[in-house]
């Protein structure tokens, strides 16, 4: 067991609750009769209540974005890489805030979370959700914490569509809108996967129409799969083929039909394995929904320049070479969407060969850029008082 | 019900069968002690037998690649695009035989014959082919056709790997190999999407360890999803995009977690399904573990260009721009090999939308190309007369 933790770490942290007891209308025409929201916090509140970052987690992220939940904790959150002392969110200067987003499975209420009009577990009744209801769920976390005005909202993939949301929607509570590895609606191709996603959990037979649990049950078959295709959107071409190349695991070809002979193959059905026993199969068709729903200039004609004129905050736009899942061509989309709605938008396209998950990833360029830009906003914050 | 057909269609065709007694060593190490191969021919052979194009067809391909079955056919074979008087391979000058390989299951001995062994379906226990075994296996059908020398081996995709084979192991036997959206071998991000494939097969509760047509079932939701993932990886984004873009099937969110919201959803589960009615699960396995293996340039220390020393013929190769999944780098690297291997190469980059489909569909430059080349041929075996 470590005594110390990193330098460079928050160190130990741990979760709180915040109970909202007022029903929250959604966009599905549903309303949430209570909810609670479980978040993290690092760093310290100003007495102006100014530094305030909220980061916005992506598809299986969760509240806990940095530090050590215990002592022999194997991993620290999962954006450990940029939240901490001297990392582009730097925790010296921004009290960070990060919670799960409603429909999640990590703490708030979701599906596994008790429907107080039945008394049973929500399962496959827990409303759908959308990024704009997320986002009027973050306005009231934000209310709850004193916070009126983010200095920055801050998120990477699904994450940088609730930044991105939360410009429209409430443009006087942010100052910058950090998005990165995102788009501005997914294409036709992103839709696909994630149906095969959910197609994989609702034929698996352990489905049960999503009531699963109380068969004592759970799909993991299908949200193994699901995992497996997400997995590889999630890198390059080039990274698996640098990760793996053709490597087998024996020395020779078994040339059977059922075993696992390459890396590549063993790799996935572990990360797969592992995924489908610590994530709710309803969160994830959930998730998938909230990514194929979002299109914030569906309200304006299909026009997102237009979607983009009331936004007040300025934009940092960060997308990846090798992403194909929301490759640069779509970050790109956006920043003449906010070019043309005359809105300032710093925009870097950053060579890294890790596809998607380039954005949870430490390459020298990400973090300069990123922590230049942090730097600038933990200057205003500071001149400001 | 039409009473003709196009007049550049080969017409009403009908498939025969070759039996062959003499028993075929495989590269598992096992053998079959006797099989059969269904196949198709088209045009007619010329006197001096020298005018015959081998067709090698892809992963759900048949023997039956041109013309119709009946009156009522409603689709023609499925390469019905290239091959036909006036077609690139044009009917009227060549002689082409199209076969069902070994382990399909349109008619060729497969999981779906009876093992002589034991007097049940192979199933599960159908030896592991691999292009090598193929190939030896279509030596023998030019045999039993009289045909010692083909003019030409053409295929796309896994068909284009079978051409590269036989410019391999039996340089006397071909004038010319086409291959078309190929590549020398499958990389990690490839065979990772194939094993998501098998994955959602094998696992299926109806697949009964391959034994699912024993207990008269089949894993077809399985089937279903490996079908889906397939099918985004053979059409481009761009080509999705086109075809499906966000587009709803109703006029609003039905905010539902199982319904089909996207038009590109309910195409997916439609090709999916109607796939997994029609294909045997075996076969499925056998062939993406064929795609798996294929690797010319292993038994030569990894050198392709060492590989293809001893070719004899020349050769066409041909790719499309947006294919990703066999991109056109893949083709680049093959084309390199065989300029490094002093080989006489034409390569062309086809500029198309429609991904690893596009060698399937008739964009004039593709059939231009394809046509001229065959063309070529069509001269050099009546000069030869």
């Amino acid at each position: 067991m470590p005594t110390t933790f990193p330098a460079d770490s928050v160190g130990l942290v741990s979760a709180q609750v915040a109970e909202f007891s007022v029903p929250l209308a959604l966009e599905c025409g549903k309303s949430l009769p209570s909810y609670q929201l479980v978040y993290e916090t690092y760093g310290t509140l100003n007495a102006g209540r100014s530094n305030a970052i909220l980061i916005c987690h992506a598809l299986s992220g969760s509240h806990h974005a940095a530090g050590y939940h215990s002592h022999d904790d194997a991993k620290p959150g999962w954006w450990d890489t940029c939240i901490g002392p001297g990392k582009p969110i730097d925790t010296r200067h921004f009290f960070v805030v990060c919670l799960n987003n409603l429909g999640g499975c990590a703490g708030s209420t979701g599906p596994l979370s008790q429907n107080p009009e039945t008394g049973r577990q929500y399962g496959p009744d827990f409303p759908v959700v959308t990024v704009k209801d997320w986002v009027n769920s973050q306005v009231r976390l934000a209310d709850f914490l004193g916070i009126q005005r983010w200095a920055a909202v801050v998120g990477g993939s699904l994450g940088g569509m609730q930044a991105l949301q939360w410009s429209i929607s409430h443009p006087d509570r942010l100052g910058h809108a950090v998005v990165i590895a995102s788009t501005p609606k997914l294409s036709a191709q992103n839709i696909a996967f994630n149906e095969v996603a959910r197609r994989a959990i609702i034929s698996d037979p352990e489905f049960h129409q999503g009531r699963y649990l109380e068969k004592n049950s759970a799909p993991r078959n299908g949200l193994m799969l699901a995992r497996m295709v997400g997995h590889i959107t999630y890198l390059s071409n080039v990274a698996m083929g640098e990760k793996f190349g053709r490597e087998l695991r024996d020395q020779a070809f078994k040339f059977g039909l059922l075993d696992a002979e390459f890396q590549v193959e063993s790799y996935l059905r572990y990360q797969g394995e592992r995924f489908s026993q610590n994530f709710d199969a309803n969160t994830y068709l959930l998730m998938t929904r909230v990514l194929d729903y979002f299109d914030p200039a569906a309200d304006f004609g299909g026009d997102l320049t237009q979607a983009l004129t009331h936004a007040k905050c300025k934009f940092l736009v960060v997308a990846f070479s090798t992403d194909w899942r929301f490759s640069p061509e779509r970050s790109e989309e956006l920043v003449s969407a906010l070019v043309g709605a005359s809105k300032c938008v710093s925009y870097a396209e950053i060579d890294a060969p890790h596809g998607h998950d380039a954005f949870l990833i430490p390459t020298q360029r990400y973090i300069d850029v990123f922590s230049s830009y942090m730097q600038r906003i933990a200057q205003e914050v500071t001149h400001a008082h």
